[in-house]
């Protein structure tokens, strides 16, 4: 493995740099039959495109996928599906004073320890544009889960110090703690709560703090950090793998594969540290469902049957107006100030990304867990 | 991949269950002429081994490791390298009463939902007796990383509420601040301050105060959680792909799979949502070094010549005697009291499991890394 | 992929050396329920084991498989089954000669340029020992096969220029040409017919011509080639993937990675460079069969419901005791007899693992074939 | 793996059907700072494209490679090379009347039999225009073998019964047999003397034969089938890897996962059948060549230094205008004469296929040969 392809079924392999000709990905290995057409990405690359609101880089990219193989007559046919996103309004004439700058926080450095050179471009393929690849991918894993009755949800959970508090928000903005009795870890936001506030905050009085916090730092050209929740509802009992292949591992993996993430966390995640047992463990109830949620949703690396809950941490977007020290490539220091479009805090608009990651890792386990039986395979060729 | 293989290059295959006759596992892509005995795995898996204090388990197992196969004369052939470490003291007996019990916090439930029935064994494939495998892969990837001088150094940072202070700690059981300086999100501790700590706490207060809380938890029949931190040396900048191949992905993944983790990060990891762009970007200076390591040594996913420093969150054992509530597999609500040989906390003896999963991940990214750049290989080839 | 795992999910990892302790395999992705015992690998390792005719070596081996892992209570757990074979006649003294010489036909040379140095030792892994592992593990996928109806059945074909001629054999030595009718390139040898001949060879009559020619090349101390078919019944159409996953690529792979195959064909095979679209092309008829089997069971990569027919031609054992011009690994010209236990023909002992190497790529790709169609797994998850 | 992908550190991913948009492919892992541009596909794809003479179809498809991602500047960043090929003459209501048709020779019936249903125009996914996209690879891997002297040819050895009499060609239209005292299994003919056939064909009188008997088959509305060899020169010994990644394994994989590809050899392939040991076996000679190449420049599944020499036998293209018995999709016999633009012989058009197969695995081997010895290793991440 390379570092861009994931999945061992459902794979997928991205491709592109921010201010090339275009970003893609192919998807390998989606199964034959399902109902997929152009119209089917708009939604979610729209929640990712930048331009939205305020606090995102005003880039004006349509971020438009265009399908160019792995379907007929609006069905998946099991061979590669090819996804194509034209860049349309890259600027390289915005990059070019960095081409010989080592950027704090960037890959600029890495990269030409790595390579010898690099597309200093827009940081090329270490761009955050990168992820529309994922997104698009996403989607297609998300049309799977769908036909399987697996939701998932994200939302921003926290931005610098303004944080979500837990519990079930409704319409009104009031706020419930019933989720409290099953998941002391997380509770699912409508996507409706979600969408209604511009930072993707659905605790309205958490959201708006937050955009009073990042104005200020808008201003002092500086940027914020913050954490993302996701949930998945609906995966059964006994999906992943034991050992290296564990639910949580891939997850981990999946999530740390985007840019900014720098901890993931499961259920009751860092907070375990300082529990004992008797308070950690879930107990089983005759239900069929445990009566806390403190695994996350996983057990031994499989799925346990109740919600899937997972959060990363996103460090504040490095491209920063202030002026840092830094060096060039021939080790001069110099200071800069990074200018061009810039996101003051990035997580609103990789809560889809941070969907689209854990859509994939789970199409692909449902995949490979259909071989984890001798009985049930019999059936499945006796059909 | 199923779940028991890792890596690409340096690729581990682990197999066994606790209370099978052995466990082992098959090093494959190791290179040729690494001095490689038996002799070399006592030590890392003595740190692992039952029996050592009386904060673990009392099982006595020899963990001896045989090789089978791939080293000839004292050193490595190229070929797979089989490690096979027996069971001596296995006792089924002990297990029998909960062959059709789903204990609170362990896979029972989700192997018998994924493969129908289990190994009830001891967790059987899931327990953690099957990091005697990888622990003794480890070695043989530590023994590759010592000869390009790269180190790698885990210890326990915090057991329940007890955490060991930031900075450098001497003999003396002082400590100053000098870390400070360089890493304000880690430090390294000597292997022999780590060694001199049953709980593997080189600050010698916070391990004097957990041995204190564990004697109480222990009186209860309870268990404990903690966090582990490992820090890498010598990992030369360049190393780690970007998008999936992120090295911290890969190690994220690694950590992840670990039974009992339930959250990663790296750098300075949670705390970077609360932070700013201004300061969690790490300015890079003349000298060649970054002046704050909030990055954990790894940028875009590829190393940046600093140290690397990732830390794991554990749960607590989830074997504890106090009564628990949970169900049969025929679903019916009992009570139970975890009878046996357990460990009141398993992050002293986890230690080394961390080590030689960031070991087998280093190991395998400096071999991928080999074919990054033309140039190099031509002059690889041309010598 | 560095060579000694084959298979994506259905995964074996091959170990051991000719004179290493013992050799071995490690099956991951087994699925779960498969009644298994070490009594189940005993006919099939027979068949390869030397020792059984006048016509192999007389190396005295046992080749007793013991199931180290993954096997609860007589049946696969669905985690890793770990297989272990113990060396119990190498005479390591036998070889010390050959150490600085590279022996025509042998793989000295080209494991010195590769490694550096080598396990001498009676070919070290390259040897034919190496594929005694194999069919450990293609005895586990023949008992997945079996449960699905699927059977595979090889023979010898030809040995120097004593060939079988096409047809169905009696048990009274008679030939019919019943197959002709349905496979002109192949037909299905019952197991006994071929088990009669010490060379594996159901035409009686070819069978005895074989006898008589290896005698003659045994007093030259010479050796001689021969030609492998291998039928599979029972395979559903369906199974196999395009492109680079085609039944017949993976099939080609597994066979050219037996040592001494260097040719492989399937169906009509070579002679199809000859034949006209019109004669090649095998009619659909309304029965659903193929009115011909030129196909040799796969179109387009994927089985089309007919017998996969499938040979390989193997080349003389290298090792004979005639006298040949060779070189040390100082470079300089000697002249060596190469002593020991040899085989004069290799084929009779390779048939099981021709079947073994076909049971791994069917298991493997029915297992990933489960995942083509979308209705089929919603099917299975709804169940 | 589900069949698009090919290769563990140099690996491709085709994508694209024949009557989709497009086609293309995602070259990840390709070494940073190779020189390429999109002109340095052109001759590669001239090579294979249709209309080229008489005896291939006229389908006119200018076959021009779009590089999308991973250069800059003209050179190789390392980042994954995205490579589209528009369809610019596919003709979709060609094919309407095939749409519920099982053409003998075809993967319709075997597709509809995995996926449920198909993209019938042209042969979709399983359609010969699917190797556009491995051509384009192919020039990727060929660039990057040329910085190491290596050097791969292949040419149409044989169609039909007319077949090039082995020995090296010079433009006079002579033959010598010098190429005998080396390679009794193959010669080196010139690109020059290759392209100068219209069938690739180096030896003229068997060229004209050839075209004789194709122009007579094309009166009947008949095809051909026929054989080309592939030889490689310059590859250093060392190269490949013991069991299962043997060189001449992935090479078979790679040849058998061409479309119409039923046989293929290596060195004296098939004809060891009927070899003996004494005169199979290569003597190594103190020049450091062996005198004679039987091995094929293979031995153990690792290069040997000499020539790699590889032939593959293609069928007849199924494509017959010839009345032929099939059923369609509800089981129905019918009679098809199948029209559109067809070629009557596919080996011309295939050679340049099979040398971008092997490169890629050529590639591929390099690349992952670099981490077998770790003093090279050491000297390597010293630099």
């Amino acid at each position: 493995m390379n570092g861009s392809s994931f999945g061992s079924i459902f794979q997928v392999s991205t491709w592109g740099e921010s201010h090339g000709k275009a970003l893609g990905v192919v998807v390998d290995g989606c199964p034959a039959g399902i109902n997929l057409t152009e119209k089917d990405f708009e939604s979610a690359m729209a929640r990712r495109r930048p331009g939205q609101t305020k606090y995102v880089t005003p880039r004006a990219e349509q971020d438009q996928v265009e399908i160019l193989s792995g379907v007929f007559e609006g069905r998946t046919t099991g061979t590669p599906i090819s996804l194509v996103i034209r860049n349309t309004s890259q600027k390289s004439g915005d990059y070019s004073e960095i081409a010989h700058i080592y950027r704090p926080g960037h890959a600029d450095y890495t990269f030409d320890a790595k390579y010898g050179f690099r597309d200093y471009r827009g940081g090329g393929r270490s761009s955050g544009r990168e992820t529309a690849s994922r997104v698009a991918a996403g989607v297609v894993a998300g049309k799977f889960l769908e036909e399987l009755g697996i939701a998932t949800t994200a939302y921003v959970k926290q931005i610098g110090p303004c944080e979500c508090v837990n519990g079930v928000y409704s319409k009104d903005g009031t706020v419930s703690d019933e989720a409290e009795e099953k998941t002391r870890t997380g509770f699912v936001p409508s996507r409706e709560m979600i969408e209604k506030s511009p930072l993707r905050m659905p605790d309205p009085d958490a959201s708006a703090r937050a955009e009073e916090y990042l104005s200020e730092l808008m201003k002092q050209g500086d940027s914020a950090g913050g954490i993302i929740e996701c949930i998945v509802t609906g995966v059964p009992a006994g999906v992943g793998d034991p050992v290296f292949g564990k639910l949580d591992a891939l997850l981990g993996h999946a999530l740390f594969s985007i840019g900014a993430v720098k901890g993931v966390e499961i259920g009751a995640g860092f907070s375990v540290a300082g529990m004992n047992g008797s308070t950690d463990n879930d107990a089983f109830s005759s239900s069929g469902i445990k009566l806390t949620n403190n695994s996350g949703g996983i057990l031994g690396g499989i799925s346990d049957g109740d919600d899937i809950v997972i959060r990363a941490a996103f460090k504040p977007t490095p491209s920063i107006s202030k002026p840092q020290q830094t060096v060039t490539d021939k080790g001069e220091e110099i200071t800069i100030e990074v200018r061009g479009r810039h996101d003051p805090v990035i997580v609103p608009r990789a809560v889809v990304v941070v969907e689209s990651m854990v859509n994939l890792v789970l199409t692909d386990r449902l995949l490979v867990g259909m071989s984890a039986q001798m009985d049930r395979i019999k059936a499945f060729y006796k059909n």
